[in-house]
């Protein structure tokens, strides 16, 4: 997997990433639209909520609907589209997978085959789109509480780490929790517990707050994805499920086709990241 | 529908409601799998979510879960059995779907065809099981913070009304959201506001308070299901989404079979009542 996405700079964005950040919602969708703009989306589209993309063809989606049922922590399902439509109709007025999403990832019988920047030439007739929701809506909300997050304060990836909590399978979908670590005060800690209870489609509390033993992680400062971050001595380390559970999930059950968003290149909705406890919208009375 | 269901008395109960009220769910569920109880579940089973039913061919069952999460206030989804397995593994350790509804309703292309206490008979390899969470487990909270509920006291079934809400349609799915009406005065009204909406996967909080005419709500002493209600003076309706909503669709789709439970002989489950914030189980670690 690595060999192949080390080579996706092949790809280069004509949009400059400090530039789009100031700018609407629609022009930054525009944009990534035309191409012109295929890298990670943290911090585009401020205060709209992004999400992690699983391209399936029909014959595995109810399976994998059921899967992010029974695991609603790290798979929370914000949209699913009709059998062959490439239009999301609920998370926006004009939102279409096969242009809104920087970079793609096809993966084949379980091995990423190529990255590709629009799925013009891969859509077909069969393929159902879900949309599970991801962790910039918690981090934006816990940010604004004044709790500062290491790896956006030096400009890391967060840490990821597969742990030994079994997902609840269904159909060929199974594996472990991945989780992301971010370290903060035991003070700090208890209180993103109270502000990310609020997003449960963003992953929604911890999972787990102190040792890393206890999820099967044996070494804090080797994370499987992203990069590794400092703990400091009046810190804990604090565990929530991570959206790369459903991507490895899918990996395994090595079905023949499956389309990822690249990690980092998310699809940006319409839906106002603050509401995202789905059971206040759509309907807006 | 009615004539079916007013022939229905055929069946009774050999348990007592009573009694049952005070006895384990172990014992109440196997009572109900005996056949000895065929009566509604409102008060059995204290503490534990219960849910409303709806099985359908496998065929349906992609648009059906399509139906529900885009409509997830009406219809909570809180479990789905794998196709063809009439166990309910997620929702406790021994569910079986064709034994432990009191009644079930058979429906075929859109008509009730029959009622029957157990599905031994029209279970097939092809069946799909969805349990939606319904408005007991928000019930008991709200009494539970000393507001009285007036379809309770006087021991009738709450009302329900067609609205003039548009579901989100999926596949076959459609139709207006059905709402139950609670009248209550406004101080407990906001009150209840707060307690539903810690309950997503129990229909969560009101869609409207005060005027029946938006919700296109002509007589609020008539309802179109369940008894009507008095609201005094001091009062105003309060109007929750219901799960009767995802049934009154199913019939419209007039799909060649679908099963459900009897209106108010629901599935009771092993998941704790006020957990239904589905986000936090079944994984506990």
């Amino acid at each position: 997997m690595s060999s192949v996405q080390e080579s996706s700079t092949s790809y280069t964005s004509k949009a400059d990433f400090n530039y789009l950040r100031s700018r609407p919602i629609k022009e930054v969708r525009q944009t990534i639209r035309n191409g012109e703009y295929v890298d990670h989306t943290a911090g585009l589209g401020a205060g709209f909520l992004q999400g992690n993309i699983a391209i399936l063809p029909k014959g595995f989606a109810l399976d994998f609907f059921r899967f992010c049922q029974r695991n609603p922590q790290p798979c929370p399902v914000v949209g699913v589209s009709d059998t062959g439509n490439p239009l999301l109709q609920t998370l926006g007025q004009d939102i279409n997978i096969t242009t809104d999403v920087p970079k793609y990832n096809i993966y084949r019988n379980g091995q990423l085959a190529e990255q590709v920047t629009c799925l013009k030439d891969f859509w077909t007739e069969d393929l159902v789109t879900f949309v599970l929701g991801c962790s910039f809506s918690f981090e934006e909300a816990i940010m604004s509480e004044g709790i500062s997050l290491r790896h956006i304060e030096q400009n890391k990836t967060v840490p990821m780490f597969r742990t030994n909590i079994p997902t609840i399978p269904a159909g060929p979908f199974s594996g472990e929790f991945v989780v992301s670590m971010r370290p903060m005060k035991m003070t700090d800690a208890i209180r993103a517990c109270e502000i990310t209870a609020r997003f449960p489609h963003a992953h929604g509390k911890p999972v787990h707050i102190g040792n890393p033993a206890i999820l099967g992680i044996e070494d804090i400062f080797q994370p499987d994805w992203g990069d590794p971050a400092d703990v400091f001595e009046n810190e804990v380390p604090v565990f929530w499920p991570c959206g790369v559970t459903p991507q490895n999930s899918i990996q395994r059950a090595q079905i023949p086709l499956c389309i990822t968003h690249t990690p980092g290149c998310m699809l940006i909705t319409d839906i106002p990241s603050w509401d995202s406890n789905r059971s206040t919208w759509p309907f807006d009375q």
